[in-house]
């Protein structure tokens, strides 16, 4: 049996909110998976689950190296769990920053893996249909020979996460001809296409991220960076602005009552938070941020995704693909 | 005065729909400005402008190689003439990859300019309150001296466009804090710093572009591609569903009826075409691309921004700019 260990103090909402989550968690998968919450004691759940004592909470902001110095906080110590062999994933919704950090050191990369790699599913038109992108942001700058272990990780995820047998991977550029792109990104273009174990379907445009269209998506993690702001930036503006659309009068409140089960679905669709967590790749063990403002039903998600990963033995399939390559 | 050659062939609405753009242009400036029409004849307007022949036009998926080799296309001829000093700026909504590398190879760098860079205003939540962008797709990859080029190039642009006494210049990357970003970024960073012509105002992350903070916002020609794709295929998805939704029944329809005047509103804040064509910063000319579907009053934004930048003797400041790096 799997074990997963929860940082319950990362929340903007609070452990009360987590408990939420770990309560559906427990209804869908009852004994299949334990779950270890670590955190202060007196405000966690009693009863079912281990609990692990932290008295400290990381801060938001925290950096990476005050992060790694505090080791008595609630995901530095849900994260030690993994290292001790007490648990396999870990879950927190904390700094992000401080998390890769924790996560990088104290699990060290997969032998073979040269850069850890966040992955985000991103939602796009298609209902339902995520695609992949990574990475996301672990790294500042990536080289081509990553990029390609990212295209490995990514269809890896896609396979255990949304059963597609043969992901198509892309990869992001500024055109999506053969030969556009930064020097790097060219280079990429050509080990990818010769790489027998990867779907690769070439180069894609930043326009066309939402169609539907790729199931993963490949790029260095400054410019995945870029990507996934941008496009929070404008989908979160126009959403104020249509807001603000239909609160201008009591015509236009009318309106948005007539109207509202097609902005539903909109928002549903364009919801980032959504489609669960990020997760990191490339370490020894199955490391998963939520966001920082998961309420229960996000929460669940997450802890939904590590389990899904620790069942299809993601890190096993990982150390399988790169020893092909030998 | 001044002389503006006009490719009149590089609209998908072809030019019967630009020439009413020289019209609107003619009845703001008058005699203020000469414009040079260059096309087929036979499908110019007759009368007051001086035409210049070019049978040929340039297909809108023309590469680089080829469009240089294309000399009799109305695109190279708009473009020459301003070499032959028969003009001092030129504007055509034809293929963007051809119309840089002919202006690039034709017209050649200013002397002390190292790239040039394409310059392209985006919409903000303030209506009418744009940041200028740069570079946006010019260049595959920049280093950290051409970006702090980039960051003069486009403080004298909002300068003389938008009249910004002191432009806050800002440096796209994926944080906030100095010491964010790729090595390229922080490098820029603390050359920036400490430029005395720039108004620097530190890092700023892609999902704050639309907040109307900076003036100017420089990153590398790659990322600034992917910054703008991004936006715009989040923008046309969102407003795709926005259509879908008031579509849906005969409420929604009423819906709209009741709530549209908001969503105007958002439409005009967010319409990347009404902010006018993007300008290619760093050569000897005013070069002015168009959107490729440019109708005939986009077509005249884009003639008003050539003339006033040459007005604004846009060329001569980036040389006195560049001189006193020396």
């Amino acid at each position: 049996m799997v074990t997963i260990a929860l940082d319950m103090m990362g929340s903007d909402l609070g452990p009360k909110e987590l408990a939420k989550g770990v309560e559906l968690f427990e209804q869908k998968y009852g004994d299949a998976c334990k779950l270890i919450l670590v955190g202060k004691k007196e405000e966690l759940p009693e009863g079912k689950h281990e609990i692990e004592e932290a008295q400290d909470v990381l801060a938001m902001e925290t950096g990476a190296m005050d992060a790694l110095r505090a080791k008595t906080s609630s995901m530095h110590r849900a994260v030690s769990l993994v290292k001790e062999g007490r648990a396999q994933g870990v879950v927190s919704c904390g700094s992000t920053g401080g998390f890769l950090s924790i996560a990088t050191v104290v699990l060290r990369k997969i032998p073979g893996v040269d850069r850890a790699a966040f992955v985000a599913p991103f939602p796009t038109k298609i209902k339902g249909k995520p695609v992949i992108i990574l990475d996301v942001g672990a790294s500042n700058e990536n080289n081509a020979k990553e990029l390609t272990q990212f295209a490995l990780l990514g269809s890896l995820y896609a396979k255990l996460i949304y059963q597609i047998e043969q992901p198509k991977v892309f990869l992001l550029s500024n055109g999506a001809e053969e030969g556009k792109g930064s020097p790097i990104v060219k280079e990429a273009y050509g080990l990818l296409k010769e790489d027998p174990k990867i779907n690769f379907q070439g180069n894609i445009e930043a326009r066309e991220t939402l169609s539907g269209d790729a199931d993963v998506i490949v790029c260095d993690g400054f410019t995945g960076n870029i990507l996934l702001k941008a496009s929070e930036g404008v989908a979160k503006t126009m959403s104020g602005f249509i807001k603000k659309a239909f609160k201008r009068n009591i015509f236009s409140k009318i309106g948005y009552l007539l109207s509202r089960k097609g902005f539903k679905e909109m928002s549903e669709t364009m919801d980032y938070k959504n489609v669960g967590g990020a997760m990191l790749l490339g370490v020894n063990g199955v490391v998963v941020k939520a966001h920082g403002s998961s309420d229960g039903v996000a929460f669940f998600h997450s802890i939904e995704v590590a389990y899904r990963l620790l069942e299809g033995k993601l890190l096993e399939k990982i150390k399988e693909g790169l020893n092909q390559d030998e």
